[in-house]
């Protein structure tokens, strides 16, 4: 099989061995596979694989039909449309997946909108509703707001009853945010905004004084995205004057149980809004799984509406 | 009555009006009451008294006999010996107490005991079971095991089945805390001696790098003491790396219904331990009310195991 491949801080396509599913796996013939900033990090040979995970082959969801079976899995028919994250290598035309793992691909969903799905929704899922336990009326602010996890959140969030605002850096991309039901706010200026209940930070450690001054009393900051920095001064004080907490998280590294336990979630509780339309996969591009590395070029640009997506015939 | 008062930075006695209960509060004739960090920074003019506590008079806990019922008051009768926290005014003679916040006294404790139960038991049980979510199994670290809340905390995650380490600033005071059946740390190099699940901070903000060093997967930071500094640089990469949160915390500044619904946990929970003597109250040492600035330089002066006290004939 060929699928994209990390070599020396470039992607290349390269000829890979077929993986062969194992007790309680299947293997997919992958359709689909978004991109995600994980992806840029591991390009940059700075976010080594998971163990268990191809090493070289990034990708951390996949969407694609069911082409075998492994001993003793039966969750899905050989055919079936399936979705999942995985731990890596996903951006290859076959890969192996556990079927505790795999969702079914709502009937509505092409290809591009299945295979951008996992890894942004079970990520904005376990981050607002998981860690910050976000409640219906609570204000939800969202850094970073057009890329795949904000509009997943800002999706979510306004399912379920929330009130929620985000910042974009990009101006161009502020109208489309604000179609998905969020007040749009300016990064400069967004802590003039406040009280939030609770904050998804997806841009970096710059935000922190600032997220905890606009911060509800037993408010929460979710901290999943720090590509514009990683540290910053946190005043404790100010923690505790707040009695508010802050939650580090990433899905990539969990064990397989608890990464079924998040699919399990999301199948029961955001499956049936896509099925109804109510939900939607924003794709911003897609690219053959040849132009990968242009794919990877597009996603680094940044401001993008929602996926990059590779697309495999 | 006559009370303990903050002037210009110095604890003074001084003579204030008799306090009159209003609907659904009591009159306590307050016969000890506990000291604080908090005390010590009201002294210093760095803590104002929460909106409805006497602004001058300090004292987070007391234990007392009910003096007199307000109107609807009627969880007590007069005569019965109860105990609570309170947002300020416990080191008087007289104080005014909502009967939601009192809490029976067990027989087997003394006044110096029951005056210094309420702050550090409520604090350590939220902080530990409410905020952290404890679990039997699992390891806990102290940060300041010989103080008040210290002491209290050691003693509850035994009681739960926890494994406990506390780090112990002054070596007189750590065979003491041993005895309670703390793991005893040297504060330098408790990084090594992890993982912990649960870290309770108590001290400040300069162990909050190898807070997060010496956690494990999962882990939960719960900060509620920062005498000895509040900023530190927080890597928020490490913070995801180990999916861990950090809560911040304090009792006094919650509305009646939160200080009403811990004391009822506490009360549930931890009164029947105290009944039979399987948790108790450390009191290093008791001054009269009228020496309360000795008392205070007491607890200012460190080093101790325990509660100081103030009791009123």
């Amino acid at each position: 099989m060929r699928a994209a491949t990390v070599r020396d801080g470039e992607i290349v396509i390269e000829e890979h061995p077929d993986p062969v599913p194992g007790t309680g796996e299947v293997l997919v013939r992958v359709r689909a596979a978004g991109l995600n900033g994980a992806d840029m990090m591991q390009r940059a040979g700075r976010y080594p694989a998971p163990p268990g995970s191809p090493e070289a082959i990034p990708g951390l969801e996949l969407a694609g039909e069911v082409a075998a079976l492994g001993p003793q899995a039966e969750r899905f028919a050989t055919g079936a449309r399936a979705m999942a994250i995985v731990g890596g290598g996903g951006q290859a035309e076959l890969a192996v997946v556990h079927e505790r793992q795999l969702m079914p691909v709502p009937e509505p969903l092409s290809w591009p909108e299945a295979g951008a799905l996992p890894e942004v929704f079970l990520t904005a899922h376990d981050a607002l509703f998981t860690q910050a336990d976000l409640r219906p009326g609570e204000r939800l602010l969202v850094h970073g707001g057009s890329g795949g996890v904000g509009t997943a959140a800002i999706q979510l969030a306004r399912l379920a009853g929330a009130r929620v605002a985000a910042t974009v850096r990009h101006e161009g991309a502020r109208p489309a945010v604000a179609a998905l039901g969020a007040e749009v706010l300016a990064p400069e200026d967004f802590a003039a905004h406040g009280p939030f209940d609770v904050v998804l930070e997806l841009v970096g450690a710059g935000n922190l004084a600032e997220n905890l001054q606009a911060l509800a009393t037993g408010g929460r900051v979710v901290v999943i995205g720090v590509q514009a920095g990683a540290k910053a001064e946190l005043n404790l004080l100010a923690l505790m004057g707040k009695r508010a907490r802050i939650h580090g998280s990433t899905l990539r590294g969990r064990p397989l149980e608890e990464k079924a336990l998040a699919s399990r979630a999301v199948e029961r509780e955001l499956l049936p809004a896509f099925e109804s339309g109510v939900l939607r996969v924003p794709v911003q591009e897609t690219f053959p799984l040849e132009q990968a590395p242009a794919a990877y070029e597009r996603f680094a640009a940044g401001g993008k509406h929602g996926k990059i997506v590779l697309t495999m015939d």
